[in-house]
């Protein structure tokens, strides 16, 4: 059996994970697929920092020059992460005939095209899996496993501090700040938690996983995004009475040809799988047109499930399997198709929305005359009764309704004297499926 | 781009799916792909059925010999179903250089190792991702992405009509035959409907995802098996009282090196994902030592489902990855591990069961005795009133035991007096773990 050479390059928490299971896992693994994996580099800067495993000092370089040269060396695992020195990392190993294998869900949702472009021009390949869902093989399905579907819509819970966070607001009733202190005191999110309590990371993971799914260049600009830091406990508190669990979401839908991507909190209705999705776990759900619904859990984070991912990959490779995949699927082979993004404000969906209002007659109606007006239907109201003797909560949800109008309509709602405080506006899923086609039909017509 | 030639042979209701994707999908599926997959023969010895897609004359024949002597079909899809006649097509496609695919589960799991013998001596591939779970691309998701794992436990919902009829008892709390009525109403189980509630077509499935799960050779025969035809509603109504739903459950565990391989009726906590997979889904849940529980679910079965898995199952025979794969992966490449099978009496678990006693006083100290002979450690007591004069059910949980032991022991308890008609005992599954090692531990060092 012939031996392949791999080099881990950024020897962090992830590369450490690649590197223990290299080390200890090798005889199984050669067993179960059929291939030696040689480590050959464990590369990094700082080679000083303690780490949870020792690689061989033979092994260890912070010169990637040396890596590069070895003709050994037939595949790069780059976890060093961002999007400057990682990028040329992997450009350089794809140059010097390396397939690589990486985790950085940003350099290929800002810089995909371009990797993709170095990579076949080298004839050689990248793979991701680690990129999305750490351990689940998401990619993978929906590359291969459901190439034969059109997919209509992918749904995900991608951002695992995201999800943490929104579960303890949703068990405790307790706010953001005491949710957030807690995931970082638990490890499950980041001292500065930014480029995941903002969206932004699920971001990242949406305009990979749509790129695959639609067969379509999507650039991170193309995905509206908003964040969970002004989420409030009661609106989580409203919802769960009505039905609702507040998940941040990443939505794909093929809408009539045009790609939907959005990435915002959203009401999921407690009977879909999405809402039984708890803690820091990720998942995917995937609908395609012969398929129907399939549906992926598992942990979206982690030293060993991304650990996981990455090794799979490596065996990818090194069976010359990667190369293949990449020579031909349309979004990497270069044949990606170029698909107009639906505008936020163009999107059809439900809305869940709240008015802290002052307590006197008259209110609802004036603030119905206000959706009516810009033909937005009223699905349920909730009025409770309030701690503060200023303001009521009136909460309100819609049927089907146009983010223009509804934004529109909110603009006209606040400027009404009986409506103080900050009005809320939340997107609610409506099962799995797309939006019937009448309203955007009949908008279609006009 | 080169055109990849495909027959299928079988042109019923699966047959009709695969026809139908390569006519209506051909030209998404090669822009997707990056391969032109052109149907060249639709095979059946009866060409005069109606089916719901039409497929060009010149491509229908009921002439298999004139299929395989074709030089530009390079692909047979066999969806003839059995173990007989669709195991001599497959031969016979493999020894004239086709790669075949097939979603033949009962096939593979009685013959598959013969099966896997002719492909490696005629050095082609068969793929059958369609086999489990039909549409869910769970054979890839275990086989490749999980591949850097040693999968510890392996959980399936594997028979939609299984999973269907008990989802439709405990929603309406009607006995089973009455389930069984309403499933072949409604198109989920077949007017003969043995092989599915006996368990046997799960256990065809078991033993598939084991084989590759395990990198083991895995007999049908090595996978104990009970169906559902039994069940009764009353047990499942108090297994919700004390917080299961009742699925029948594949199980394949790794236990201390030998496999324990079942398929029986089996309470799962409410908190558990799979009690959340309700009507005909299946799903899957695979434990690995890195990458921790990923969840897999989506329709297992019917016609589109089925055809999407065997389309991508043909993509990658066109592309070369299946030959690869096949080449590489322990139990197709003929390196399976001969593996050791945990006999039913030692497994450990947990039981649910279920006495119909005379209501006088004394009852549970004396049944209670004898499962405390027996080292049987009781969890908890449900005893209800009851409608019948002569009799009241009295429920009883235990903590994790040995399965000998619970049959010895229920054997002493009909023995007493004291209890009228059946008693019942089902399984329950306790969370996602493998049992604690102490007892197994114990047993181990006597």
């Amino acid at each position: 059996m012939a031996s392949v050479g791999v080099a881990v390059v950024g020897f962090g928490t992830v590369g450490t994970g690649v590197v223990r299971l290299l080390m200890k896992d090798a005889a199984r693994i050669e067993q179960a697929a059929g291939c030696r994996l040689a480590l050959r580099h464990v590369c990094d800067a700082d080679l000083k920092r303690p780490r949870s495993v020792q690689a061989p000092k033979d092994l260890l370089t912070d010169d990637l020059e040396r890596v590069l040269a070895d003709d050994q060396t037939q595949i790069v695992v780059e976890t060093v992460g961002g999007t400057t020195v990682a990028v040329d990392i992997m450009k350089r190993a794809l140059a010097a005939g390396k397939d690589v294998v990486t985790a950085n869900k940003a350099a290929l949702a800002e810089r995909g095209a371009e990797l993709f472009e170095a990579a076949r021009r080298a004839r050689r390949s990248i793979s991701f899996e680690a990129s999305c869902a750490a351990g689940i093989p998401v990619i993978r399905a929906i590359r291969d496993g459901l190439v034969a579907n059109r997919i209509t819509a992918l749904l995900g819970i991608l951002n695992g501090t995201c999800n943490y966070i929104l579960t303890e607001m949703s068990a405790t009733g307790e706010g953001y700040g005491r949710a957030l202190a807690d995931a970082q005191a638990k490890g499950y999110a980041e001292a500065d938690p930014r480029l995941d309590v903002s969206g932004e990371d699920a971001r990242h993971k949406l305009a990979i996983l749509a790129g695959l799914a639609f067969g379509a260049e999507v650039r991170v600009g193309d995905v509206y995004v908003e964040g969970i830091a002004d989420l409030d406990p009661s609106d989580i508190r409203y919802g769960k009475q009505l039905g609702y669990t507040l998940k941040l979401l990443a939505i794909g839908r093929d809408v009539d040809g045009a790609l939907s991507l959005r990435v915002h909190p959203t009401f999921v209705p407690d009977g879909s799988p999405l809402a039984t999705v708890g803690g820091a776990d990720n998942a995917v759900l995937v609908t395609g047109h012969a398929v129907g619904d399939t549906f992926y859990v598992g942990p979206g984070a982690g030293q060993m499930p991304t650990a996981s991912s990455i090794v799979a990959d490596i065996v990818d490779a090194a069976l010359g399997r990667a190369r293949i995949t990449f020579e031909h699927v349309a979004l990497l082979a270069g044949r990606g198709r170029a698909v107009p993004v639906q505008p936020i404000q163009d999107v059809w969906t439900r809305y869940y929305l709240r008015f802290d209002v002052v307590d006197e007659p008259g209110i609802l109606a004036s603030i119905a005359g206000v959706l009516g007006r810009h033909k937005i239907s009223i699905a349920s109201v909730l009025q409770h009764e309030s701690a503060s003797p200023e303001s009521v909560p009136l909460v309100i949800t819609t049927h089907l309704a146009r983010e223009g109008s509804v934004s529109a309509a909110l603009e006209e709602i606040r400027r009404l004297a009986v409506v103080v405080g900050r009005s809320v506006r939340i997107r609610m899923l409506e099962g799995t499926e797309t939006p019937p086609a009448g309203p955007r039909r009949r908008k279609a017509a006009k």
